[in-house]
This record gives C-alpha cells, structure tokens and sequence, in this order.
C-alpha cells in the first residue's frame, strides 16, 4: 500500500525541495570533525543555571498557568517585554503588535501562508537564507532575486525587479545569512523609499541584529519606514502602520532550543498572523514564554549580550586571521561586523559541493554556498563559515585543515 | 499605507475563516462564568511537581542539550517511548515511523500541507473537530461530511461518499470532539476495509483514546489497518506501511502548555511531514521534549492517566446527573465512555449561537454546535460541553443555570 501515500505526495514534494544540504550534513556528524556548517550558538554560553532557577519559579509560583493553553497571541509579559526591547531600536510598537512564534522560522511560514499564492513572487537578496526559502518553496512561490555585495543588497538594481511586482521583499539587514553583510544606512533608506513608490512590503529578518561586534548599530528598515512615513506627511494611523513586517528571535541570544521568535508587524496584520497560527499549532508553548520572560525580565539580557558579543566577536577574529594564514590565494571572504557566519569565494573552477566531499574526509566542514541560491548553478564556489560554534583553537585548525585541502586541490590542477 | 495589507490578505484571510467562536468566546472571559466552552484538562491535576524536579535534572544534568537546536523528528528517547506506548495499542511502530509535532495541531497543519492541492476534498464526519477544518481551510480545501450519530460516523453512507474522492478521511474514533462518540469496532473495520477498496488513505486524530472512563478500549484504525494487510495477504513491507496516519497527543495526559503531540505513519510519510517540518519551524522545542520523556520515564503516566480518568469520569457523571435534572424535556445528549466532551441537542428551534448571548449573562458558557459543521445552517441547534475543567460543584451549576434559560427560552415561546 505504500504507493497509496507515494502517489500522493510526490507532486508537492518536488515543491518543497528535498534539501540536499541535509543529505550532505549526514557526513558532519562525525565526533572528530570540526563544522563551520550548521548555525549553532557557542552552547558553552547558554544560561543554563539561570534557566534552572527560572523554571523552578515559575513551576512553584505559577505551575497551572505555565501548563494550560495559552493565547495564540502569546503570553502578555512576553509580548510586553519584546515592546520595551524593540523600542532601543527605535520600533515603537505595542503589545498588540508582536506575535510570539516558535523562532523565527514559524513566523516565515505564517507569513507565507498569508501572502503567498502559487507562483507569486518573492524579491530576495541573493544569496539568502535557505530556510526562508524552504518556507516559502511550499508554497510554490517564485524568486526574484537581486546580487548582493560586500554591503549586502545592492539597491541600485533593486528598482528593476520591483517593476516585476514581487509579493514582499525579504531583506537581512544585519549580518546577513549567509553574506555576514550589512546594509549601509543609504541603501536602507533607498529600500524603503522603493517600498512606499512601488507599494511592495517588506519583510526584515533580523536574527543577529543585537550581536554587533564592531562599527555602530544601524536603524532597522521598520524604523526607518515610520521616519519614512512622518516626513512624507502620510496620514498617521498611530504606531506601526507601515510597509515591514519584523522579526526577531531569542534563539540567538537566549537559547535555540526554546523554539522562540517574534514578529513585529501593524495591528491588521499580527491579527491575520495569529488567525492563521491558531489554525497552525494553537499557540507556542505557554511554558516556555513564562521561561524567557523570567530569564530576562530584571536586564539579565543586556548584560548576557555582552558575554555573547564579546566572545562571537574573539571567533570571528580568529577565523578571520586563520583564513589570512591558511587559505591559498584566489580566496576572498566578507568581514562581518557581528552575527554568527563570513562568507568565502574560493577559484571560480572549484564546486564547493564537491569540495565537501573531500573536506568531510579532512574532517572539517561548511555548507556549500549554492544553497543559498534561487536558481541551480550559481554561487558553486563559495562557501558559509560559522564561526560561533566552535571554540578558537577548532577555528584555527579547521580553517587550517581546509585551507590545507585548497592547496591540494589547486596544486593538483597544475 | 494600511491598504497595502489589507488587500494583499483580504482574499485568503476569507478562506482562513475568521472564526465566529473566538468572537463569541470573547464574552467568555468573566472571572464568575462557567464555562463548559473550552477544551481544557484540569489543571489541578497537572503534573507540576513532576515538572519541577524533571526540569531541575535536565537543567542539571543535560542543559547544553536541552537549549540547542535539535533534530527536525524529535528527541530520539520520547519517539521511543512514543513507540512503546503505541505497542499497547497494537500499534507496532519503530522510532523511524514517529515524529514529533507542537501539539497535534500541528500534525494536522503539517498534513495539509503535505496532501492537500486548493480544492481538494476531504472525507469528515459531522459534526468534526473544528481545529482541522480551521487547518485545512488554510489550504482551500473542500469537505465531504458524513453524518454522524451516536455511534459516530454513520459508515452506510461512507461508500457513496467516498466514491467522490477524498484525498483522505479524518476520523475521531475514540469519545469524539464534538460529540463524544466511539465507533464500534465493526464501523472501524468497515472503515478500514473501505480505505482499501477505495484507495483512500485515513488520517486517526486520537487525542483522548487513553481517557476511557468505561466499557472495553477498542483497536485504533492504525492497528486494525495492518491486521487487514495481513489478513489479505497484501506483500509486507515490515511494520507500519498501510493507509493511516495516526495522531497523539501530551495535551490531555500531560500537559497542554508543553505543546507537544506526535505523528505515527509509514516511514516514506514520516519522511515528508519532516521535510515539510523543517520549512515550517525547523523542530519542536528540545527542552520541553526532554522535560515530557524526563517525567514519564519510569511509568508515571499510567498512574496519572488513572487519576485523569476518574477524575474525568466523576464530572462526566455529574454532568450527565444534572442534564437529566435541570434540562427540559426535547432536550437530549451523548453519554461518552471517556474524553472531554459531551454533545447536546436542543428543540429544533432554538439557535444556540443567539443562545449563548443570554447563556453569557447567565454566567454559563459552551460552543454552539453549528461551528462543527462544514457548511453554514447545520447544527444551529446542537451544543458542546467540555466537562473536563469545571469541578464538580461548578459543573451542576453551570448545567442548573443553562437549564433555566432553556426553560424560559421555551416557556416564553408558548
């Protein structure tokens, strides 16, 4: 009977793109190897003690509450929270315009299954984040992807592929996923102009957003289209009536494993999100909300952030200097200002793909860049190295050990 | 700028379903009113101290683990508890075969996802769950209802129903939502010889099956599925390769705040839903799936599901007492072997959604039926009642005040 469910699901599988990454991280999983692969955060500084003491409080001041059903919207101190961070970064929003998501992932498919109808499409910096992609390929979106630089988007050609009437745009301002780039406030400022010309929306994926190492926080596109809005003298509905929906996620800062992100979008809109939610999982666990907001409610993040920022910032120079060191000539790489990944371009000949193959056997590993790509072909010589995971004498020699390989590589080709 | 919103959502919006209850419901919410509306378990019987300790060891011992990132599946030791626990229900399943879902919503999202092309059919008895038409109204699907009685889905009329082609049927098998019914083992087998006949596999949402308060559990479809196979002689393909995929659930024996429910179908199936997984919120919240395997390990669960049902059984059974007591003659309901709920019928010409507006001044709450229903004007005169929450004391009262309003309604038409 296995043909019975084989029939059925073979049309939409093609759509939602067996990963082909995943078939190529089986081969990370060795414990010897050193992975610059996947997007973990360094686990050696999770709060873990104060996660502990904050579950134990709230299992003894507040257990019937953490264990019912909770509101799809999320848990109100919660939401609240989020407000009063949010506001540092110049988002003036209120508690009815966040929704609390299971990371920030849920809150892209959400809001692909509001926006998105087959073949629409979507205007992405390319490359971009695979699991946006994998979000939105379910429901057979289409990309309209616009090259990025080493400062990310490159708006001077952003104008054209509007005029192709993308749904949205998603855009990675800070440190972005892959590229490790960030947008320069000129280019922020043009992406914003371009939304309320054309009247295409965007969304803003900002993970990393607080993990700058270096150079100066820059203002989030969300902000920047209120500004955008009050100067132009546009009608004022109150807060957070614009053109970006946000989000953010506590799984950079907090812990992954939580499951917890954020969206920040207008009123009309957190209201289409969270009917779609309820209809999706009901609502995020009410247990894990109460955590964070123990975890985090008397300014234990700013000081957490620090530790984070600090620390992230010692791995990426370290890689940076082992990269210098290590790597043949023909390489290039981005330099990240914060966030968790840089991006490498090694000699256009080399498919990093295979290269992977190899690597894996030098045991050290990376995720090849073409995942990043719309279409199949392009970026097959670059590579994303995360640099959070793994502590500074594994960057070293992992770095080492493919710089090593390149140099066989090339070497063997002469 | 509202507008660029509002029309990019208004058509899908509309297919969502902004649901008519969550407005209803609002009025709901007063602190004295008794509510028979919700699904929720009792939270004096939530196993907090279980929680605290297991947390507090997780925490202790295994903290790293519990905040990273984790597999898209689950955690491999709760989908291997998962697997012993359906071993019961003769359900012979492998870890391969089991994934874990927020709650089993999700599950139901992630089907949707998986089987159902805008317009697709779906085979549902009715009245049904409303969280799946609200999941499946996501993906524009259309509905074959089948009535149900007080045996639950009525399965003379299923072969002229499935000649139009469901993608699949949805079946509650066990103390149904809404209505409190369990199909007796001959509907089940007819069920399951039809799907074979038909080709048209079976999704089991089985969120009560261990609440049974009396009478004899009966073999879920899932299991009796596989009996077929091997009755008629159909090649093997080893364990768990038929036409069901089974749905379970920690939110009635555990706790609902965890948000954690599991799918058990075919490996090829499991597969997929893990794919679509990935796109959707990359995997489950780690902590909280190693806080459920750290608190049922060493057999809790069986002395707690025991409490759950007497618990549950005594309510039922003031329910059903107070019913026979205040309720006026034309009055008639289901009597459940177990589960949440009970189903009421009311005169013909009474609408209990303008009802429950005179209900709420009354202080006393339920679910108009006609929500269950696939199409408008069904049911207007049906109603639900969770007797699952309320004490004992509440739930006599609550039934004594609806019984009075019912009695005016009534006296004031003569």
């Amino acid at each position: 009977m296995t043909t019975l469910w084989k029939n059925r699901y073979a049309q939409r599988l093609q759509r939602m793109g067996r990963s082909v990454i995943r078939e190529l991280l089986k081969y990370t999983e060795q414990p010897d190897l050193i992975s610059f692969a996947g997007g973990l955060p360094a686990p050696e500084l999770f709060p873990i003690e104060r996660a502990r003491e904050a579950a134990a409080r709230i299992l003894t001041t507040n257990g019937v509450h953490a264990l019912q059903y909770g509101p799809t919207e999320g848990y109100v101190p919660l939401r609240e929270y989020i407000v009063q961070r949010m506001c540092r970064y110049g988002i003036h929003a209120k508690a009815e315009n966040v929704l609390i998501t299971n990371g920030s992932q849920q809150a892209l498919d959400l809001i692909g299954k509001l926006l998105l109808n087959p073949g629409d499409r979507v205007l992405v910096e390319e490359p971009t984040y695979l699991g946006a992609l994998q979000a939105w390929n379910a429901y057979q979106a289409e990309y309209l992807p616009v090259p990025g630089d080493d400062d990310g988007l490159r708006v001077e050609l952003l104008e054209a592929t509007l005029r192709h009437g993308p749904k949205f745009m998603y855009v990675l301002p800070n440190f972005q996923n892959p590229g490790g780039t960030t947008l320069p406030i000129e280019r922020r400022l043009e992406i914003v102009r371009l939304s309320h010309k054309y009247g295409i929306p965007i969304v803003e994926d900002d993970p990393y957003g607080a993990l700058r190492f270096e150079g100066e926080h820059l203002p989030p596109l969300v902000a920047l289209d209120s500004d955008f809005q009050t100067r132009a003298g546009l009608e004022s509905h109150g807060y957070m009536e614009g053109n970006v929906i946000y989000l953010g996620t506590f799984s950079k800062t907090l812990a992954p494993g939580l499951r917890l992100g954020w969206v920040v979008a207008p009123v009309e809109v957190v209201e289409q999100l969270v009917m779609a939610k309820q209809g999706v999982d009901l609502h995020t666990s009410t247990f894990n909300q109460m955590l964070a907001w123990e975890m985090v409610k008397d300014g234990f993040m700013d000081e957490h952030i620090r530790v984070i920022r600090r620390v992230y910032g010692e791995r990426r120079n370290v890689m940076l200097a082992a990269l210098e060191r290590y790597f043949p000539e023909g390489c290039s790489w981005t330099r990240p200002e914060g966030g968790l990944f840089l991006w490498t371009r090694v000699p256009e000949w080399i498919d990093t793909a295979e290269l992977l193959k190899e690597a894996v056997k030098h045991k050290v590993a990376y995720v090849p860049g073409f995942a990043f790509y719309t279409e199949p072909g392009r970026g097959r010589n670059t590579m994303r190295l995360n640099f959070s995971n793994a502590r500074p004498a594994q960057i070293e020699e992992g770095i080492r050990r493919l710089g090593e390989l390149l140099k066989q590589v090339i070497a063997a080709r002469r």
